[in-house]
């Protein structure tokens, strides 16, 4: 029990002090851990198994639209990198460079890719004739690095795991629909399986992906209220393609350019699911990546017969799902509170007394609640009780969302908002990069997106009072 | 026609020019391409496709005995990397060094890994204290660079995929025992699923890891009887845990040094895969890791009801091989050429003639044996077929290995065999480091292993005379 104590007090609370928090429970629910390599991440097995779920859950996504992985080198000679102008501005100055190899230095100096698109455009280049070439829809899974100054853990570290699909289409439609097709992937990623309502939309030029013609985010409001970039979806319209020259004979017997798109989703993605679910006693895993669904605790595991009804309870359950059962010496009451840190969605519990009446005690990870099950109802409960966590995780996300989604109409308003208040202001805005300056200014927000669907909510920019067209939802991000 | 009959002119004899045969292989069996990156590849589709095959076999087989996956950081900080003095001395020497991270120059230069010893052993430092802690089963699938000076896709290339295991235990059995759990792994995998059959044995320390205490390989011989390393697993000892001060407590109340493994294999894999089964017609694929276990392709397409029933054969056999129809407007002649060159198993032909009689012709990729074969007998035949096909290249692999070994009692005879044959020369070894250094210089063979559970051929060395207990396999190494 001095062992549970402990851990328990180490938490620090999320209302006291939410960083600190969020760093606890990386640490204590075993994700990561530090090392010498300043600014990088040692994923641990329970992180990186959470990982390993995202990753056969998006990839057999993309394959199901007809995307095929490859792998492209790491490192990007500095003329490659320097093909494409805005791109370059973008990236160069946050890359790290190889200068030498072995003991030679190198004639031409290489950084490790920030991100591949001058790899897959030189390789597309190569690969293009015909329109019978295209589409290709290409994808890598891949560890990229980018020479941040503050780094935290899965949010912003120097180098982080990612996928990055890159595609090459024969018109500009052709594009703009894989971008949105992509996008929507992410998004219901996020909605059906991790349980985090998203807000769909397109960013303004200031915060778009440099070389991007257009770029969409799935955006996601941490319990916090501040915001975070789950995934983006880039149409790059032919601008690469010039840069790399990538043409292709056409049906009519032109020539024409390609059209591209690229997308992105990365370890972030983990940082969203612990600021979203997370709780004062740990971690909150949505089901579907969970490593452990359900934990089995045998009760007064010295009576006879409870160890083996419990193992043959655990037998049966991975038929259908994750588990793990833990007869280890510690005490239920250490288990219970190791479990809960570690966010395993659902606990069994099974002691002498059930076992005489043929049922346990199933115990919730979200919202605590009990249910007594038979012991042969379990193939019917644990499914449906998993789904509704699922459920359940979304639902108390998306009040949260409502509950701090606000509307500014003033510059004034939209100040005092962001002062005293958390999460996303809803604003019109002119278009001009003047006024989302001056926003960032005075009130420390950036534009997330411009929502998809939404109508607007008056007809002069919250900035400039200017006539506006566009629907911004602002805030503090990640 | 003229695709199909410039196809097949572009491949080299594998009698006329063993090395151009196998680089015209992984160009237009589309496993790689080149890029402006001197001396790494880049993995095309269906190449990549090869490799997450054997992946998740290896990964599932990993699992199965308790080993866990993690993530490290992809730098190695030069004062780490010097913590252990003959893994440096072994390494440093090719190592891609980092020394600016965006505009600033690194007060400490890093490596990219060649491989993660000196990471996880750091990391194990910090999280092992008790013998509670033991084992840890760690393995990773990443990248790794070594600045080689000539490269060959798959085979040597500055930058290649990999896993790479690390355990650590309590004791020296446990360590030894997993250094042969996993040789033993990899010696199946290959044997069973590759078709390949592989010799395992210990290396000399000359070929041994920079830093182990032994190294045992599966080594396997190619088509032109030069040799390859297929995987090795290495037993550390506690030389590592002595220099990164890995120590627990263990439950006599003594702190004890942690003794180490580590093991790996590469996409070098897929190198050898092409060298052991491929032929004239291209490359042949274990079934195992084929993307495309059945080819179908329907014969005289125009003719009413071919395609309908060849895409009702396919929708049938996706359910227990994965298959591919192509109906593309190519001739039968060329796919017959393009999915040879692929190496894909199984070829099912269907005609207007086959389905009146109902049935369909299947041509085995490896022996080119046409089958007859009812439609209603597929879910039975194609299985049965796809087993034998590994069979069979299994067989026809170690006839090849017994063909080419070979038995030397004198230098004079040794260097005799290795100027006018290939493959293997089994001879005595006084175990001395200058009688190794003498072979190599005059009959210009290594030491490929001393092989597990074989007899002595004679009791003196087969360089100086002296007495000699150790058999060693000799050859030329990929």
């Amino acid at each position: 029990m001095a062992n549970e104590k402990k851990m328990v007090e180490q938490i620090t609370s999320m209302e006291e002090d939410f960083a600190k928090w969020y760093t606890d429970i990386v640490k204590k629910a075993d994700l990561i851990d530090y090392s010498s390599v300043k600014g990088c991440m040692i994923i641990r097995p329970y992180g990186y198994a959470i990982w390993e779920l995202i990753q056969q859950n998006l990839d057999a996504r993309f394959k199901a639209t007809g995307v095929e992985n490859v792998y492209m080198p790491m490192f990007i000679p500095e003329s490659l990198l320097n093909k494409e102008k805005d791109h370059v501005e973008g990236f160069a100055p946050e890359v790290a460079w190889v200068t030498h190899g072995g003991s030679e230095r190198l004639t031409e100096r290489m950084c490790v890719r920030p991100t591949s698109e001058t790899l897959f455009c030189e390789h597309y280049a190569n690969i293009i004739r015909s329109y019978r070439d295209l589409p290709k829809n290409y994808n890598q899974w891949c560890s990229v690095v980018r020479w941040e100054k503050t780094t935290r853990p899965f949010l912003r570290s120097r180098e982080f795991l990612w996928q990055e699909g890159h595609t090459m289409h024969a018109t500009a439609e052709e594009a703009e629909a894989r971008t949105l097709q992509m996008l929507n992937v992410y998004a219901d990623f996020f909605e059906a399986d991790l349980g985090i309502p998203v807000l769909k939309g397109r960013k303004t030029d200031k915060e778009k992906f440099a070389g991007a013609e257009a770029t969409y985010t799935v955006e996601a409001l941490m319990h916090d209220g501040k915001a975070l970039q789950g995934g983006t979806s880039h149409n790059f319209g032919d601008g690469f393609a010039k840069a790399f020259d990538i043409k292709y004979l056409d049906k009519d017997n032109k020539i024409k350019y390609a059209h591209q798109t690229s997308w992105g989703v990365s370890t972030r993605m983990i940082g969203a699911i612990i600021m979203t679910h997370g709780d004062d006693n740990g971690l909150v895993l949505p089901p579907a990546v969970a490593p452990i669904q359900v934990v089995v605790v045998p009760v007064q595991m010295h009576k006879e017969g409870v160890v083996e009804a419990a193992t043959k309870v655990r037998d049966e359950i991975a038929a259908y799902a994750r588990v793990k059962m833990d007869d280890s010496d510690n005490s239920p009451g250490w288990k219970f509170a190791e479990y809960e840190m570690k966010g395993v969605p659902l606990r069994l519990e099974l002691g002498p007394r059930d076992i005489e009446q043929g049922q346990c005690v199933l115990v919730r990870r979200d919202n605590r609640e009990k249910i007594f099950c038979p012991l042969d109802k379990l193939a019917e409960t644990i499914p449906a009780v998993l789904a509704d966590i699922t459920k359940a995780l979304y639902e108390k996300a998306a009040a949260n969302r409502a509950n701090r989604t606000w509307e500014a109409h003033s510059l004034e308003e939209l100040c005092e908002i962001a002062a005293n208040k958390s999460g996303y202001i809803k604003a019109m805005w002119c278009g001009d990069l003047e006024c989302e300056l001056k926003l960032k200014e005075q009130a420390d927000v950036s534009s997330r997106c411009m929502p998809f669907g939404e109508e607007p909510i008056g007809d002069v920019c919250v900035c400039c009072g200017k006539p506006a067209k566009k629907l911004v939802y602002w805030g503090k991000a990640y």
